[in-house]
């Protein structure tokens, strides 16, 4: 049975407790949060789940296996190094870290002390990015072209992080999964409403080393809720509409094939595909809960989590790139040196 | 009665037949394409019509007032200038030239000749976009925050121009018209999937004095037909989705309010604000008809088009700039001089 | 503060509690179900309320003051009446009872101890359809044409009920309030594919005495979601489709005028308008919630609440007349007498 | 080469004479109205046509093989009786003709004469409906449950027919056509808003020997144009949406399975399966094109057409007995005799 404290009850600190609380082979001992009556919630739910305000009652609380973190960004990086300096498995919200410095030492912090050190990349424990994934994997889409994002609604506006920390985040997390190659370099344009706050509208262009682009545009500011991602392969083509009730993910027999004309060395022959198009069943299952189980299985097998700190960093790194873009108005950043190599270990189970 | 000639019979010619064949005041005269098999068509549809290989027999023709042009971009400004020289009033495909250079020169040689010079850009004459501009002249919309566009499906791939100039062009067109600035720079990325070929998908953000930024994402390679456009005011938002049968374009009254905190300097509060939606009734006639009035009118009254050839010129010099911008991944390019003086005179009728 | 028992912790009792928990001015003194696993959750998540598996202990408790029943229909009179007969208010589940008779011997004893009893009508409280009530009252739609549902879906087949007293229920109840007249007579159609079991697709046509149709269209076989009503007036349309995330309720602007020819009696000229289409913006509290709080009120009140035993019985009626015309494959069903007298009382609140 | 006469020229004709013009093996001689206006637009775009005010010259014309009538449906059995009579084949427009008395007479003259008597049921030959029809015969459904088809929008008001004639027509002959059986008895229930006049709203429900529900509804008087048809079957479920602009065909992978349960005679055991969903590319040549062709091949093989006469019979007798049934508020009319033998004669081709 692994013991586990949250840290943070804010927005997401509750889903973590309730996904916990009904997984088997974990209990929720305690949560912590700065402010009282979050903590009064919690106790009217669970009275035996132990509350605090003081988070370090709970990172040092020897019954303790595993910490939660779900608190600001700023914080992340203190709070995720105390846990794992204490002996602690760690899951924290993403963006793991406010710079890929942090991350980089939470990762060397976490192999030092043999524990696990997984990221909440929610998105990718859902049904849908699962099935894209093991898609991809099968070569179902051949070469891939293009990753493209949209994910825009009124949302809340942050006042410390752009939109590309709060939403953008989403999309790097999935494609990062997903696809399997790493960006090298990035292009980002964006504007704020707000004066003197932060970007709430941003373009964020990945080049890669391959022939393949991908784009993601995020907004606070937009009118109605769109959450649609195109990926387009040499064999197949992908639309993941995360606003449909069902049939989030469709699969298009649809593209180009491109022939080397017979008649020269430069002409080249395209034809045109249509064909039928196939909504693959998906798993419904709760992300968070599929998620907390796979944190559990990594803390008894030892084993690294698919959202690993590696994975955390990855998307960290690209955020980082992005500001400095944004700020020269669409100039690229290079990625380097060149991403984390990929030796991110093959993990049974979900995938 | 005006009587026109129309050069080039491809996909759009057709249209233009059939549109100027319809419009009261005005008479189809020639029609003229270099392949015989097309004038074919158009004599078993329209045998009063004379058909001819030679343009110059179009042009040179003292019985003809005006000439529309619907061949190959690379071919617009000779025949333009030929059209314009020969004391013709001049309707031309968007893009309006190869480039600005040449649209400068266009603009320049109807002025001195006294005609008409319109570009095609048929979007500007739908209902969905003179209700748009309706409404933000108006000042229903408030202050604009962003315009933002998707056009993407699968479609023909060019071999002479890049994606932008098929498909953007017609972005521009549109945004040129309803909004009430122009660009000062521009930061395209983008990427082709066909070796040496121009490319294919291709993500372009247009910078503004003001503070507000356009952003235009166009794909030849898409598996679905997307034709979506946001716009962002201070007071109201549009969704405009061409692909929808009807409710084209839905307003809503949501937004943010942004009012200084009582406390400090640096406060700001931000109220969100969600209301109504509403769908205007837009006018169905075709828009290549209501164009076709247009010119005519235009020609009778000696009248500027609304989509005037200064209208072409600054499509194209964004067109170009987002080309260079395209080259160097991402780097601003600036629109200098400064773009041309809106000093688009006012046109009773449509708009 | 109302003390109140909850009666049946199966599909829907758990959201009983959980509402009235969070309500103002009523507490959740006992649930009771046959079952002790279904009680052990409520136990799990509200340590502090009383459980049991006699229901009686709940109904004799003199320190509660009101039941609220979400047993199966079958079940709904006996308990009821239990309830009433020990002095406690009542809400019970749709469909009220299992016969008519029933419903209107639970009317005349709520009435003969002069407690509140209401029915769990749900979807009159949403705000879709209290603000359709709005707009009907307000005259808004004209004389009313027509009421069309379709609620179907792969649903849960019951082995005790045809899909009319399952689903058509909601339908009833929804334009039972909104619309300003009671229907008369109905007609009803159905097949059953399960050998023995009760209708699972059917048809019901309801006649009025005014010139207005009403049909509803349930299915529990059908591949996918549909919940879309289409309320047509003289003046103004409605589609209201609760799968929709948001813009539930569109109002078409939309319809055709009568006028008396000029050259004889029997010509009629029809002419047809297509204007704008509004979606107002709803109230998107939880309905249960509005509803909860509505029984509490019409308790300190002594008020009759929207969703009465008069509006239950009314349902009731309609639905038995639907059984009979089943049978008969669509053999007109008069509901003589005359449906209940509509004295219901105004409510202050909502509506 | 097949020399053709159109007679009526109103909406549909020249719908019947552009597609005739453009298909090889046929000629249009000559088209009729009683209307000259009608034909002066004929004349301008097909001025080799021969036209006249007078059908008598078409039907009577020795070099004329074939006569399509596209005129009101009470001049369809006069028109075709002469047609037939005069040794040609027939196209006629569904409805084939006012009552089923006429059918009969038409089907016995034409099969007495030898010639062609084919129905305009054009949406048998669209791609959508020929996809269903293949998908029922290969037995990808399973055992049939039920066929569900609305079809409503703001359309316009027929003064001579009700709005069964005008719109169910068309699922009349879509259902006749992919499914195995015939209906034996209708229930229908409408009303009309227009005092004196016809039917404007109707519901009609079609019963079968087989344990197979089939239900209509049609509305002229609705806000949005809704075109959808759901047919369930034991192995799969098809939604067809003639609204939308691709995938208008939906296969879903869902459905019930009903087992004996183990235990006793009467208990059945409901199991519920859903998986995947697939939209298979539809052919999207023009219907009345392939019907075009389609009519051509018969009269040059002496085949028997998809849409012969007989199938026409068998929409009139259903849309007579819907009416009947009308009258009487949703009475059970029966089809007696038992509906037309299906010994329809497999055609090669198209299907």
């Amino acid at each position: 049975m692994v013991r586990i404290g949250i840290i943070g009850c804010g927005y997401w600190g509750p889903n973590l407790v309730r996904n916990f609380a009904e997984t088997t082979g974990v209990a929720v001992a305690a949560v912590t949060d700065l402010r009282p009556e979050r903590l009064d919630l919690i106790r009217r739910r669970y009275p035996s789940i132990k509350t605090t305000t003081d988070h370090r009652e709970v990172i040092d609380d020897p019954g303790i296996d595993a910490i939660a973190i779900a608190t600001p960004v700023s914080t992340h990086f203190t709070l995720a190094m105390q846990a794992l300096a204490a002996g602690k498995h760690v899951l924290v919200e993403k963006p793991m870290a406010a710079t890929s410095r942090q991350a980089e030492q939470l990762i060397e912090e976490a192999e030092r002390r043999r524990v696990v050190l997984m990221v909440d990349h929610t998105f990718v424990y859902t049904g849908a990015v699962r099935k894209m994934k093991e898609l991809i994997d099968a070569d179902q889409l051949g070469r891939i072209y293009y990753y493209d994002s949209v994910r825009v609604n009124l949302g809340l506006f942050q006042h410390d992080v752009n939109v590309l920390w709060d939403l953008a985040v989403h999309d790097l997390s999935i494609l990062g999964h997903v696809l399997p190659v790493q960006p090298c370099a990035v292009s980002a344009t964006g504007i704020s409403h707000v004066p003197g706050g932060p970007e709430n509208i941003a373009y964020l262009t990945l080049f890669f080393e391959q022939n393949l682009i991908a784009h993601i545009h995020v907004n606070w500011l937009a009118p109605a809720k769109v959450r649609r991602t195109l990926i387009g392969g040499s064999r197949k083509m992908i639309i993941y509409d995360d606003v449909e009730p069902s049939e989030k993910v469709k699969v298009y027999d649809k593209g180009i094939s491109i022939n080397n004309g017979t008649d020269g060395l430069y002409k080249m022959l395209i034809s045109y595909r249509a064909g039928d198009m196939w909504a693959p069943q998906l798993d419904i299952t709760e992300a968070l809960r599929t998620e907390a189980e796979h944190f559990v299985q990594c803390i008894e097998r030892g084993a690294t989590p698919i959202t690993s700190g590696r994975a955390g960093l990855e998307v960290v790194r690209v955020l980082e790139a992005g500001a400095r873009s944004l700020k020269k108005r669409g100039r690229l950043v290079e990625l380097t040196p060149p991403s984390v190599a990929c030796s991110r270990a093959k993990i049974a189970g979900i995938g």
